[in-house]
C-alpha cells in the first residue's frame, strides 16, 4: 500500500484527503500548529491549547464515522458564548485539558472519528510564524497573513518564533512516505509554516518520496502578491530543501465575473510560467476548477469577500492524483 | 433482572446510580428538563436547546467508558469564552443542533459513553417550574429556587409553564419498574418538577413498583424551609399521587461545625418525625453521611456557601438499597 503524506492547512488538506480517501493508500496529514485566527486563535489564547482548527478539518476528512459525527465535529455555533466556535475545536481543546499528553488526544480523536489515516501536528508546542517583507515590514502572527497587504511587499524571510522542534511522528511520516503532497493552500501560513519546524526540511529533503506540489489557483496579497508558478516553486524549494518533482496546475479558464472581487483585493490567477527550461520537474496541467463554487458565487459576491470562492474540485483533482499514484 | 427507575436531579441521581451501578439491575434515570441555572441555563437561553446538565451527570454516572471520556464529559472550562461551561453540556447542545430529533441525541450519547442504563428526559420540550408561596410570592424559574428565601414562605403550589406533556419513554420506564427511587435532591426543583410533566403522576400512581424515597439530609430555605420528614412525604404524595412505600432516612449525627453555615442560611437537618402512626410506609434509618465531605469542609467553609458540604455517602447508601432490592 502506497504511503502518502500530505502537507497543508485544513481546507487544502481536506480537499486532497477527500480526493484520495477511497483509494487503497496509507494516508497521513501533517498540519501546521501556527494557526492563530478565528475560533482556533481564541481557544489558543484563552485556554493555552494547541491550535485545533486544521487538525479538526483533517480528522473530518479522514473520518469514516457516521455522518452525524462528522456533522457534529464541523458544527459551528452561531450564537451565545460559543458564537463562531466549531464544536470540534472545543472538543479537541477540552480533550487536551484532560489528557496526559497530546498523543493521547490524537489517539482518542482518531478512534472517535474512525479515521482511515492519521493526522500529525507538525509540532507539539505552540509557535508563531514571523515573516519579513522586502519593504521591511514584519508580521508575527499567522492570522495577520490573511489580511490584505498594506504595502505591496513580498515575503523575503519566514521563521518560527520561538524556534520549534518538529513532532518526531511527523518526521517519520515524511521519511517513510512514497509521496509527499503539498498544497493547495496559503503558501506561507499553511505550507511553508510546516517547513519551519526543526527537522521537517531535512526530512523532506532526504525522503525517498516523490514530492508533489498542487499549485494554488489564485495569488494571496499578503503572502504571494503577483507570484507566478515559478515563484511558488522557488519558495517551496527554498523552505523544503528540494524542488517539487511534480507540479499540478490548473488549465481551466476562470469566469471573469468571479475574478473581479479578487482583483479589487490585489489577487489574481497564478500564471503558469513553468517551462522545461525553468523547471526540471514534471508539469501536469488539467482542468481543476470547482464549478459548484462558481454557481453559488453570486451569493458570496453579494456579501463579504471570501478567498474561497474559487477553489479546486475534489473529483477533478482525484483523477489527476490517480494518474500519478497508480 | 430488577428494573429500577430513578427520579431526580443530576447530583442526587448520580449518587443513586453510583450506588446501584455494579449490581445486576436494569437502571433508568428520569431527569427534569426545567433546570435553568448556570451553564445549563445559559445554553438553554442562548441556543434554545433542552437543558443538558442533569442529563450529563446521569450519563457520566451510568458510563462504563474509559476514565478519560468520563473526565472529558465532566470537564468544566475555567477561562475564556467557555468559562463555567462543562464540556458535556456543550456536546449535548451541539448534538441537539445537528440531530434529527432528541432520541437520536440520546442514542448517540449513550453509545459514546457506553452507558449501562438509560437516561430519559422527563419531557422533550422546554418548560419552567412556577411556584407560589404561602406569602403570595411567585417564582417562575428553577434557578431562583436556589436562592435563599427572602420572606420565610413555604411553597403551596407548583406547576409547569407552559403545561408540558411527559416524554412517553419516561412514562414507560416508570410503568415497567420494579422500584422507583426518588431523591435525594432539591424537593421541588429536582424531584417534584418531574411530576409536573403531564402523565408522570398517573404513571407513578399506577405503577406496580415499590416507591422508595431517599429523604434529604438538610432543608433548603427556598423550597423546604423548616420541613420535617413528614412534610417531605406529604408533598411527595401530593405531587406523585401516592405516598412512598419506603423512606430512607439518615441516623448519623451531624458535626455541629458543619451545620453553622447552613443555619446562617435558614437551613437545618431534616428532623425525622415519622412514626408508624403518621406514616404507613416502611422507615429505614441508617448512617448515611459522607464523612469525606466533612473532612474537606474547612476549605469550603472558608469560601462561599455550598449546599453540597453535607451529602450522602454512596457506599453507605448502596448497603441500604441492597437490603431493599435483594
Amino acid at each position: 500500500m502506497k504511503k502518502i503524506t500530505i502537507l497543508g492547512g485544513g481546507t487544502g488538506s481536506y480537499l486532497v484527503i477527500s480526493a484520495l480517501k477511497k483509494h487503497h493508500v496509507d494516508l497521513s496529514a501533517i498540519v501546521t500548529m501556527m494557526d492563530s485566527g478565528g475560533s482556533t486563535g481564541r481557544l489558543r489564547d484563552q485556554l493555552g491549547v494547541l491550535p485545533p482548527g486544521d487538525l479538526r478539518q483533517c480528522l473530518v476528512a479522514l473520518s469514516d464515522a457516521p455522518e452525524l459525527w462528522r456533522k457534529l465535529f464541523s458544527y459551528r455555533f452561531e450564537s451565545g458564548d460559543f458564537a463562531g466556535h466549531s464544536f470540534g475545536n472545543i472538543m479537541i481543546s477540552a480533550l487536551e485539558k484532560v489528557s496526559k499528553n497530546y498523543d493521547e488526544v490524537l489517539d482518542e480523536l482518531h478512534y472517535l472519528m474512525k479515521c482511515v489515516g492519521r493526522v500529525y501536528p507538525a509540532a507539539l508546542t505552540n509557535a508563531n510564524i514571523k515573516v519579513t517583507y522586502n519593504t521591511g515590514r514584519i508580521v508575527d502572527s499567522e492570522t495577520l497573513l490573511d489580511d490584505p497587504s498594506p504595502d505591496g511587499g513580498n515575503i523575503v524571510k519566514a521563521e518560527a518564533i520561538p524556534p520549534t522542534v518538529a513532532n518526531s511522528a511527523s518526521i517519520k511520516a515524511i521519511a517513510s512516505a512514497d509521496y509527499i503532497i503539498a498544497g493547495p493552500g496559503d503558501l506561507y501560513s499553511s505550507i511553508i509554516s510546516i517547513s519551519l519546524m526543526e527537522g521537517i526540511r531535512e526530512a523532506v529533503k532526504h525522503s525517498p518520496a516523490k514530492f508533489v506540489y498542487i499549485l494554488n489557483l489564485m495569488t494571496k496579497s499578503s503572502q504571494t502578491l503577483n507570484y507566478t508558478a515559478t515563484d511558488h516553486i522557488r519558495d517551496m524549494a527554498t523552505y523544503f530543501g528540494r524542488q517539487p518533482d511534480i507540479c499540478i496546475v490548473n488549465s481551466e479558464p476562470f469566469d471573469p465575473e468571479m475574478l473581479k472581487q479578487y482583483v479589487s483585493h490585489d489577487e489574481s490567477p497564478v500564471v503558469n510560467d513553468l517551462t522545461s527550461d525553468s523547471y526540471s520537474g514534471k508539469i501536469i496541467s488539467a482542468p481543476l476548477l470547482d464549478k459548484s463554487a462558481y454557481i453559488s458565487s453570486n451569493q458570496v459576491l453579494a456579501s463579504k469577500f471570501a478567498h474561497s470562492i474559487i477553489r479546486h474540485d475534489s473529483v477533478k483533482l482525484e483523477a489527476v492524483l490517480e494518474s500519478i499514484l497508480i
